[in-house]
């Protein structure tokens, strides 16, 4: 971080046709930095890259990052960009359901692409690694306060289960390579491009029934929230500060207790179909892997000086009139 | 545990050829359980089961569990036998420079097996899953004390991080469809059939050269050491107990402070080949990946009114006599 940046070094960043990693990129190339951006388009789109378009800072890279060909491969054309100087590594299966229902899912996109990166990151020497980890690695502990290391760690879904597997597997990395390693637990995040999640699916729905929404469990669900543009903000803070230890695990959230389904529904509703009816299923939870309320410690984050611009409400207003347009409304 | 056991209940014991796999099929046995043991016999030995020879209760099936064609047969043929109550999952990386040295080793060998294992249980309603897990989740911590739920995970070996790894599969699968898993982090244990660790490998020295032992490291390394016979009996304990949670996650090791590396050295030469010379490395590590010296909490395993029987010297000695034994001397 203390050597003078310029093209010629690269930032890796996989998954950056996503939510989050598109942010990434688009912090990355403000501060003058070129990036090589690895995808496999399954989730991401191809289009969310059309905003760097002819920026000569950017350069694509199309490529299964689970597949140790196709890996070793993208290392290979990205060092004919620059000298790789990091890894940001954001590709990782997004659908929690999916990977419930199929355990293939997070295995092969969270667990084996941080696998075969590691692996690569050692041939090519390259010392430095940002993961984008969650706090489904804590699971289901009720109300005790999460804090980095003072809990047990018991997911309770194959993606959160398949997130600590890669937090593990960058952790011995640490001790054998890395020089450097920040493992952001993600609380739940909004904004766009967004590609999943409850504000981008009520629309979806609302898209295809103007008249009624129908919401998982009953919206008692209470979740925090964080606007994208905070997450990646906070990202930025602690992966440029020094610390002593070479890894740093960081809870990254807001400081407010959330908001519940029901308020999101009806925030939804009022913004894109005002008329249609909220209908709600039975339960708290809206999936096995769920978990339905948490107790997020951020006091790590806060002593690096660092606090969120927009609470829950004020990231989710935000957010939804952000997807509203995205869709169309 | 609490239905009748008779022979058509089958107990699936993975890495059964090995050496804590050995001793757990011989507890079952003696229970009168029905066994089916699952190996691929790479570091396990078909010559371990000739104890068990021609005893009915007995079935061997070869199969590598990270392949999922192996693993899906291998529960076709238990299922075959009885019905398949419970899994003892055993089969692992045992050599940790191995897997510092390539990392594919603990992915298949320690994660993947798991990761099928777990796969296949869910299809074939196999609701009981006993992981051996390690103290390598932990880390280097240094002198914090290591309790279950109270220290950060980050482990510094694949080894370690392919158990973490396994653990999270395993706290999901508990999420989805198991009713009990018991995950005990195993502590450095010694005794027969031995196929690895300090006394094994000292001893293997000494077999090709009488006259002068290389210790890796300095000597001053200091570990808890458990006989195999107490973690078994520590194992059983656990599994044949109640508990209100699902999932119970268990430190087994001994209560004392451990011996040195430098004293164990001392006691190998003195009982095969008490002229030899011992000759020490540098550094307090024997190798990437290493633990030099860990406080290991015991404190929830002796809330099950559990202790052992032999303290780390005690256990250190009879297995040096076993091993020697198995040795030849």
């Amino acid at each position: 971080m203390n050597t003078k940046l310029d093209e010629s070094q690269i930032s890796i960043v996989s998954g950056g046709a996503g939510f989050i990693g598109n942010q990434i990129i688009g912090r990355l190339i403000s501060e003058g930095r070129g990036v090589a951006v690895v995808d496999n388009f399954s989730r991401g789109l191809r289009a969310h890259l059309d905003v760097f378009a002819h920026n000569s800072l950017l350069h694509i890279i199309e490529a299964d990052l689970s597949i140790r060909r196709e890996c070793m491969n993208a290392f290979d054309v990205a060092a004919t960009k620059g000298r790789v100087v990091e890894v940001w590594h954001l590709a990782a299966n997004s659908d929690i359901p999916a990977g419930v229902a199929d355990p293939d899912v997070d295995l092969k996109d969270t667990f084996l692409t941080t696998f075969e990166l590691l692996r690569c990151m050692k041939i090519f020497g390259i010392k430095s690694f940002h993961f984008a980890s969650s706090s489904a690695v804590y699971g289901d502990l009720g109300s005790t306060p999460l804090h980095e290391g003072i809990v047990p760690l018991l997911p309770i879904s194959n993606y959160g289960a398949m997130k600590l597997a890669s937090e593990a597997q960058a952790s011995a990395a640490a001790e054998s390579f890395l020089e450097r390693v920040n493992i952001f637990r993600f609380p739940n995040v909004v904004g766009i491009p967004a590609t999943h999640g409850v504000i981008f699916d009520f629309i979806l729905k609302l898209l295809s029934n103007q008249d009624v929404l129908h919401v998982l469990g009953d919206g008692s669900q209470q979740k925090a929230y964080m606007h994208v543009s905070d997450l990646v903000d906070a990202m930025f803070t602690v992966s440029s500060s020094k610390i002593n230890e070479k890894i740093e695990v960081i809870n990254i959230g807001p400081v407010d207790e959330g908001v519940s389904v029901r308020w999101i529904a009806e925030q939804v509703v009022a913004r894109v179909s005002p008329y249609a009816k909220i209908k709600y299923g039975n339960g708290n939870k809206g999936w096995v892997g769920d978990v339905p309320r948490f107790n997020y410690s951020t006091d790590r984050l806060q002593s690096y000086g660092w606090s969120p611009k927009l609470n829950s409400s004020e990231a989710i207003i935000r957010a939804i009139d952000e997807i509203a347009i995205q869709k169309g409304f």
